[in-house]
């Protein structure tokens, strides 16, 4: 089997979306740290592997991936037979087409400008604005009220088991669990045993590790 | 065959994304026209069929799907033997994935600001922001600087056919033309070819001729 090698970094959304995809399958894998730090997700030979400059990027045998939905959608098929299937074979496509989607443009979006104010920008030694939050907050509260019509009525967003689905949330929701937005998810009992149930994932415990190496 | 019914308006971008499709794949469909001016979108039996208030919706038989890019993956999964296939079939999996993800959050969040701003808020009576539009066409045309370099190696952005990777942009790309920031597109030899050729496939004019109905 062709090796796997991720090039990204611990702390990125993204590239701990990969990872978890990664761990899920139970997959091995070569992890090439890149350190956005010093610049080097632009330098030459890191935009060979994905020209917009942004991690993760995947490199499996001659073919390079990048976008990180784009890898894990492609492991999950090409590796279908291996670890957690990721999928909901024998079930109609289309919840799961459906709230991958939702992750990507209802929950993300909202949740990556949450964490960028409340998260990385302290990290770098940034203020949070206030009016950004409030707003956020107040339209991912809109988000999850619909997640929790959805889970109480499925256990998992797609289908009966665990999916891509759920699993894209999982680095966002990370962050956003260490922030005060946690309320948003404590106040609704499907999202929260939800988010519980998806977080305690041994495969998510794994790259939880990773910003501990 | 499940009758599809299409719930869009014909101005909207994520609408035109699923007409498109059916289009492409030579698909009968109802076509029901929501009022957005009206609020319609927002109503109890719209949100019925996408909880998150926004046009498409599609109905086929008693499943309910919302999302565009999840409607028209559906439909290029479901009906693969009709129309234009849409994938690149017997082609490496990666590229199509890759460019899909690539329209989805390195194009449109830059392309959508921009129509936004030059088409929809003239259009609601609204005045353009010069600053945004500044920054945007700046984030555009470093977009554009690699699809260039992609066009120049691949008729198509995913392989040498047409697939959802390009179709995806199709609406986006209509709208962006009738305005400067069409000088983009111009000044990059193959992303230009590209956008004409796409453009002028016969299932693309049937999408703007809904307008003029």
């Amino acid at each position: 089997m062709a090796v796997l090698k991720v090039h990204g970094a611990v702390f990125s959304t993204a590239s701990m979306r990969v990872f978890a995809c990664l761990y899920e399958k139970d997959l091995d894998f070569q992890f090439v740290p890149i350190d956005m730090k010093a610049g080097q997700h632009k330098s030459e030979t890191f935009l060979s592997l994905n020209p917009f400059g942004q991690v993760p990027a995947l490199e499996v045998g001659d073919q390079k991936l990048f976008e990180s939905r784009a890898i894990t959608q492609y492991i999950a098929e090409e590796y279908a037979d291996k670890g957690t299937q990721l999928t909901c074979p024998g079930k109609p496509l289309a919840p799961l087409l459906v709230w991958k989607e939702v992750e990507a443009h209802q929950f993300d979006p909202v949740a990556s400008k949450l964490n960028w104010e409340l998260v990385f920008k302290p990290m770098f030694g940034m203020t949070a604005d206030p009016a950004v939050v409030e707003e956020n907050e107040a339209k991912l509260g809109k988000v999850l009220d619909i997640y929790e019509a959805r889970l109480a009525q499925s256990k998992y967003l797609a289908c009966d088991c665990f999916t891509l689905a759920d699993m894209h949330h999982l680095p966002n929701l990370h962050y956003l669990m260490g922030t005060p937005v946690k309320k948003l998810f404590d106040s609704r009992p499907h999202v929260s045993a939800w988010a519980a149930n998806i977080s305690s994932r041994p495969a998510w415990s794994k790259v939880v590790a990773m910003q501990k190496q």
